[in-house]
């Protein structure tokens, strides 16, 4: 395997893990069990270390390779908002226990599942990276991030509004409202990962 | 006309399309109607989707031209910036009307100014990439939009901590905060922008 | 000195610049005082100039420099995200006053310091990059600063936890979460200095 190939694996394991990072946070926002709901945030929790360790992984190798399948700045790039999703999908698990948010919660669900379908996307495109010759199937898996990041936004302002319609506690709204909005910020990430992706296409096709 | 050419039309239709969804917004902040308002929103919107063929547009060109007038990551900046800009606009728009925010509101109708302020000297400055002679007046332009920010800065600061003192409900001050921030941040993007102009200049220049 | 060696104490004055406004920041929320604290507040704001000054020097002279020791458009993020350290230090520090905030309050300090350290370990991967001989050392700080920003984080999150529990007026809430968030920001634009950094290290080793 030529030195430049071992990047595949690490980027696959990346998104892979971004995946499962998602499919376990749509369970836990799904789960009224307070103890099942706190056994899924330490699971996602020990998946942001790995997340964590793969985007180390990722930089020591760029430290010490020659030759990079693409532009060292756009691997950097494309690890860290990688890193950036597992981050944002860590931190809205976190603050619904933090702040004690009553779930299943409708619209938190909904952009939890929206979480997840990109993340599926994502890790699609990333297994495209490896042999270029299907560029149009990533170009098409990053039209459909967009284009769920725009239902993403649709759903959280609609919520919001809602919540200022029907909610009369302003400390309920502050709390939901966050974390809505780190949940859709999630969803921007996988937007800027997409966006990387197309700047690599562009470059190397 | 030589195919890298075929870039300054496409730039100068995202930068005019911008400029004209913030003068939109000023018109909107200011009309106290009802249904003139949601008129001016529904145009917003469409000029939104405008901005996002634009987009697409240019990243399309990106893909099949050889030769670029300038990096290709630094046109996939400007181009991604421009829109976000855009969106940040129909961000406000659309949370004036979710939120039933009273209109016209003086720091509101301050800062869509501002951005109407900042559109101009935008789509100055990238009138001025077609012919890059000229670089002091893309400059100068930028050094405005970085002003017309710290502006913006102050105001909605102020804004905000006059909102402390003097509005005693607090689902009041979260939503005008909120529309303030989105607005502040069409702002911020304008000197993402202008960033992003200054870095095209110092490489070709 | 060559033209290219013009650019090093450029960045230590940005960095140095840094965390002397970090240190101030450290006093001022640690200051019962209000006469002594807005006296430190305005001194925080002189030095916001003065990191703005430098700034505007290093794009000028990126500007008129054929030959630069890194990437040029490393050179540019770089500068920015120290600028934007400096920013979110005034802002956050601009707040405390204009919200009234009660000081000192625990975790607003513990920030404080973390931004503090923050800036120590910026300023000295800095100095580091004159004589890129001891990339290790400079990696060692970016590190810290990464572990510096989850520490961060979860100050963050659980004092944002603790004043939903424990602060009733919705009111008061808005604000320190604000100031909090703020400073919050201030160690993630550390965090982003760290990786610029890291990618000037990766291409320069």
């Amino acid at each position: 395997m030529p030195t430049e190939k071992k990047f595949f694996p690490l980027f696959e394991k990346a998104s892979s893990n971004l995946l499962e990072t998602a499919v376990l946070l749509t369970k836990m926002v799904n789960t009224a069990d307070a103890v099942t709901r706190r056994e899924l945030l330490r699971e996602i929790e020990r998946l942001e270390h790995v997340g964590d360790s793969v985007t180390h992984e990722i930089f020591t190798e760029l430290g010490t390779t020659f030759i990079t399948p693409f532009d060292r700045e756009d691997i950097h790039a494309l690890t860290s908002v990688l890193d950036d999703v597992v981050d944002f999908i860590y931190g809205s698990a976190k603050r619904i226990e933090l702040y004690k948010i009553q779930v299943p919660e409708s619209n938190i669900c909904k952009l939890a599942e929206l979480i997840e379908k990109s993340g599926e996307e994502l890790h699609k495109a990333v297994l495209g990276l490896r042999d270029l010759k299907n560029v149009e199937s990533i170009r098409e898996a990053c039209i459909r991030i967009n284009s769920i990041e725009n239902h993403a936004d649709d759903i959280f302002e609609n919520a919001v509004a809602r919540l200022f319609e029907n909610e009369k506690d302003a400390i309920e709204i502050i709390k939901i409202k966050e974390v809505l909005s780190v949940l859709e910020t999630a969803t921007d990430k996988c937007e800027d990962a997409a966006n990387v992706l197309e700047t690599i296409i562009v470059k190397n096709v």
